[in-house]
Order: structure tokens, then C-alpha cells, then sequence
């Protein structure tokens, strides 16, 4: 049983006393004691030790006081999984040495069984879930199919990904033979992650909002759908497509519990595009939280306002950023825990 | 007089026999005779010498059949007048090797004699409207305050510019000092430009989609809506803020003649935003013109039809990518010379 499970009730559509509030990327480099993890062992190693990925999941719920703890892991190890080889390189990002771009290339790729190969992803939730002890819930999580094939093409981060649109563009049986093989090899996954105890799974879109509306539905939104179609009996969904605000009602159409959205768009613009039959989840500015304590938790009450008491998670836009002062994280957090909504009562009749 | 005025009847409101066409960095790498003179001229020297930036403008007028040319300079020229270094590292992009982060730093930026430092601009101007002999008209352009502090602070691209929102975030009377210069530089900048022969002046605002609505409006369209005011009497202006969607009524309310839009909006939803008042300019996915040429052509089939035959500048969403086969881009330019608008009663009608 979980003593603080706001975030399921908030999924659920249910009247909370308040939003919860967890941050993308919140295990991460911002937090000292992340950093001196860092320093001691490689990424990977902190991704597949099950004891390292679990201490790393623990600390912003023990010092930040979150209300959900997010797996510490990477969306890209499900393309090592699926035979290809990534490295990641400190303050770069990932590289993979032999990108997909051929028919040849793609032969190397195979949806894998993922308990054998994804295995210390489940034990680590096993541990995590062992140590939160009922304290907050656990969410788990992937990347979207088009956000890993972008990694699959292009092989290393880029602004435009034009590769992999090029790709998309010029062999799209290929590229959709792809997609499918992420998306069962994805939904394998998370349904493992389920079963070792993740209480929420959320599916990162990075790189949805560079396609048009249309590219989206084609090579992005039809795969998640599959993705949230085959887990949302299971367990709420929230589905994150920085970027893709064009596509808010089809994304609340899937079904999903929630929807993560970005700072760029307006709540109220937000909430009238996805309707009111799904929870939304953001929308703080990352830069944001750079911003001196007192104009930030001004920012903060005005975004709690803005979404209104009812099917809200507060959050950032996208990841928290490294330089952010940790008494900053915290001021956000304990922001969202001490805010009462102006117009409650009109807000709340959704 | 010129001889193709579409472009000039289109920003107008009229109704013309066809929409205007051109690319957004039509005269770029994409172009073997542009690759020539790269391989032999560095890139400031193509920029700063008169009759090198004349036949790099006139190229894709000449090879492409576009219906404007628009000046091959950089946006960046303007630093390099208000006092700062700016190299320019052929496949990596823009170093300032001394950004503005601290009051000291901001005591090196002025207010320049636009006439005296960027005399080889205006000079470039006179000498393409001679080149040109009224063929088709010559868009002028400057970057928007906004994109230009975030090279001036961040000092090289980046993915997120955040060290130019903590910039602002946390020095927001600095921020607005440089803004406020940037502005009356740029000012002064384009009517120069509009004196040399500049027949319409564009404002890149680049990196104005990485801001939220709030800030956009603080950081970037109050500098912007000053250019517009002090120009659109003289001239129609173009207002491109990649990215900006939730803007385009703020954009509209400037009285600028025309907005650029990029790829990841529908015509008809970036119509409902912006209104009847304004000519929209795009949005084709620059990554769309590596899609083999039947389907590139019903692709601007589609996009000319969604956008109906008026108020529409046929272009791309962003910048032509240096990889697109030249026979592409002049298949994107001849599918919309003959294209022929269904619904076009209806359409018309607006």
C-alpha cells in the first residue's frame, strides 16, 4: 500500500487536496550526491548496477521530498538490447559508432527478450520499490519509437535530426519495419517494468515536435498509441511529446492518463486542445528555475492557478537542467506543496 | 519598376494569379556555385565583399526561378558593428570568443554608425538591384534582438540557449539594456537597408520558440514590435519566429504585412491564429524536400490548397539544408508556378 499516492489519484481523475509534483531528469546532475556517483563509476554503470541505479532513483525523493520516484536508467538501453552498440560520452551525449541506415545495416537489429537482456532494469525496480517501502510511487519508463530510431539513424544527438527524416523520407518500409520492432520490443519492456513493480509508466517522445502534424501521425503517434493501447489496462500511462502540441486531442484519444506538456504552450491553450478527459502534466520553464527563489515561486502559484486544482501533476517542461542550485528544486517542490488555488471552487466544477 | 511584383501584391492583401515562391537560405550550400566560391573565399570575406555576396544573392534567382531574392549576408554582422568578435567556423557554426555575461562585459557593446560599419551591406544592396534590373524584388533581413543575445551571451548555438535565459532570468535590467540596443541598432540597420533598395525586410527571430508565452513577450516581441512600428511605413516587413505558434496574434497585432511559419503547425490552424490580415508565409518541412519528387510535389500540392490563393508566400519552415539535390529545390519551386487551387471559390472568399 502507498502512503503518498496523490500522483495515482491525480491520474485517476480524482479531487486531490493537491497536485503532485515530481521533475524530469530529477535523479540527476544537479544533486551533489548524484555527482559523486558520477565521478566513481561510468554512465552505464551506474544504468545497469542494480544498487547504484537504486540509491541514484532514491535521492530526490529523501531530499527534494518529491511525490514519485522515476527509475534511473536510460531510454537508449533498449537499442543495446536490440543489438546495436551505444556509448555515452560524458557532457556529449550518446554516440553509436554503427548508426541504421541501410537495409544491411537494420539486419543487425532484432527485438530482443527483454527479460533476459533488460534484466537489471527490472531488479533495480524490485530494489527500489523494496527501499521506497510504500513511501511514493514508482514510475517507469521508455523512450518513443521515434525518438529511438532518430538515435538509430542519426547515431548521436543532433537539432534537426535531419538523417533520420531523410530516412523516414526516402525508405519509409524500412523505417517503419524499425518502428514496429521498437514498439513490441517497448511494450515487452514496459510490461516487464510493470510486473517488477512500476506503478506508473511514462513514454519520452524527445523529438516528436520535430515532425508537422501529419509526419507525426505517421512515424510517431501510431506507434505510441500501440504502446498505450497494450498497457493502459494495466497501469496509467503518461505520454510526453515535447513539442507536439498539434496533436494534444489525438494523444488524449489513445487514452493515456496523462499527457506531459511542455512550457511553450499556455495551460488553459493545453487543456482546451487535450479536453478535459486526461490529467496534464508540466509545464515550468527547466531555465525557469535558474530564476532568484522569490520570482520563481511567484511563477510556480501562477502555473498551479493556470492548470487549476484538478487533473494536474506539476512538473518542469522538460529535464531539470545541471546548474540548477539545489535549493532552488526545492523551492520549486515545496512551492506546489504550499500553494492554495485562487478560484477553487470555479476551477474545480471541470 | 519590376517585373515580378507578386511577392510585393501578395504582402499587400491582393489577390494574385499564383502564390510568390522562395527559400529561406535559397542562396546557400545546396548550390554547386555557391560550394565554389566557399572553397575559395572564407566565410566573412563572401559576406563583406560586395560583389561576392551580389552573385551568391543573384544564384538561386537565376538557377532556381524564385520570385525574390533575399540578400546573402548574416544575421551576426550586427554584433560584429556593436563592438564584438564573431568568428564564423565553416560546419560548426558562430564563436564569439568573448560573450556578454557581466555589466563589465556589456561596457565593450554599442551603439553603432550603422552607415560606417556595415557600409558593405548597403553597398551589396545597390549593386543586386542593379544585377537584378527589376527581375524580381530583393528582401532585406536582420536577426531579432532576442536571437541575436542569445549568440551574445550563450556565445555559439546551442540547443536550449540557456545560459542567455539565466542571463535574463537573473540580470533582467542588463538583459533589457542589450535588448533595447540591439533593437535601435536593428532599426537603424533596415532603414538603411530600405534607403540601398531593399524592396521588403524580414526579422529572423530564430530562437524565439525556446521561450514560453510570457516570455516571448517580454524577451523577444515588445523588442521586435518596436522594428516593425518604425519600419512597416516604409516598407512590409516579414516577422519569422521559428517555433512561436502561440504567438501568431500577438505577431499579427504588430501590423507587420507578413508572418513566417514553420512546418509544425497546419495552415489552417496558423490561420485561425494569426487572422485574415496578415499573409502567412511557409511552411514546408525543409527535410521534406529530400522526399523523392512525385511525392515532394503532392506534398506542395497539399500545402498550397491548405493555405488557399491568398495572403500565401510559398516557402519553407526553416532554412533549405545543404544537403538538398538541387533538382529537388527547383522541383519544390516549380510545383507551386503551376499549381492550380481546388476549392478556390471557397478559399478565395476569405
Amino acid at each position: 500500500m502507498l502512503k503518498n499516492n496523490l500522483l495515482l489519484r491525480t491520474l485517476a481523475g480524482e479531487k486531490t487536496e493537491r497536485a503532485p509534483v515530481w521533475m524530469m531528469r530529477q535523479a540527476g546532475r544537479y544533486l551533489p550526491d548524484y555527482r559523486k556517483l558520477r565521478d566513481k563509476y561510468s554512465f552505464f554503470d551506474r544504468v545497469q548496477t542494480p544498487a547504484l541505479a537504486t540509491e541514484i532513483t532514491l535521492q530526490p525523493v529523501d531530499q527534494i521530498g518529491v511525490d514519485a520516484a522515476i527509475l534511473f536508467s536510460d531510454i537508449l538501453v533498449v537499442l543495446q538490447a536490440m543489438g546495436l552498440e551505444v556509448q555515452l560520452i560524458e557532457n556529449t551525449g550518446p554516440v553509436l559508432p554503427a548508426p541504421v541506415r541501410t537495409e544491411a545495416d537494420a539486419r543487425r537489429v532484432f527485438v530482443p527478450n527483454v527479460e533476459a537482456s533488460l534484466g537489471y532494469v527490472f531488479e533495480a525496480i524490485r530494489l527500489v520499490k523494496q527501499e521506497l517501502n510504500g513511501r511514493v510511487p514508482l514510475i517507469g519508463f521508455a523512450g518513443a519509437p521515434w525518438t529511438l530510431l532518430c538515435y538509430m539513424v542519426d547515431g548521436k544527438g543532433s537539432k534537426t535530426f535531419d538523417l533520420t527524416k531523410s530516412f523516414c523520407y526516402t525508405q519509409p518500409v524500412l523505417a517503419h519495419q524499425l518502428l514496429q520492432m521498437l514498439t513490441d520490443t517497448t511494450i515487452a519492456y514496459l510490461r516487464q517494468q510493470v510486473k517488477a513493480g512500476a506503478d506508473v509508466v511514462q513514454l519520452f517522445d524527445s523529438w516528436g515536435g520535430l515532425l508537422g502534424p501529419d509526419d507525426f501521425e505517421i512515424f510517431s503517434l501510431q506507434y505510441m498509441r500501440q504502446i498505450i493501447l497494450a498497457l493502459k489496462q494495466e497501469v496509467p500511462t503518461i505520454l510526453f511529446a515535447k513539442g507536439a502540441w498539434h496533436s494534444l486531442a489525438e494523444m488524449a484519444a489513445t487514452g493515456t492518463a496523462g499527457i506531459g506538456v511542455d512550457w511553450c504552450i499556455r495551460p488553459d491553450t493545453a487543456r482546451a486542445f487535450a479536453g478535459h478527459q486526461v490529467t496534464l502534466q508540466g509545464n515550468f520553464d527547466p531555465a525557469r528555475l535558474l530564476t532568484p527563489i522569490p520570482e520563481l515561486k511567484k511563477q510556480v502559484t501562477r502555473m498551479l492557478n493556470d492548470f487549476g486544482p484538478r487533473r494536474h501533476i506539476a512538473n518542469l517542461g522538460h529535464g531539470i537542467l545541471p546548474n540548477v542550485p539545489v535549493d532552488h528544486a526545492k523551492a520549486f517542490v515545496d512551492a506546489v506543496k504550499s500553494h492554495s488555488y485562487q478560484n477553487d471552487f470555479e476551477k474545480s466544477s471541470l
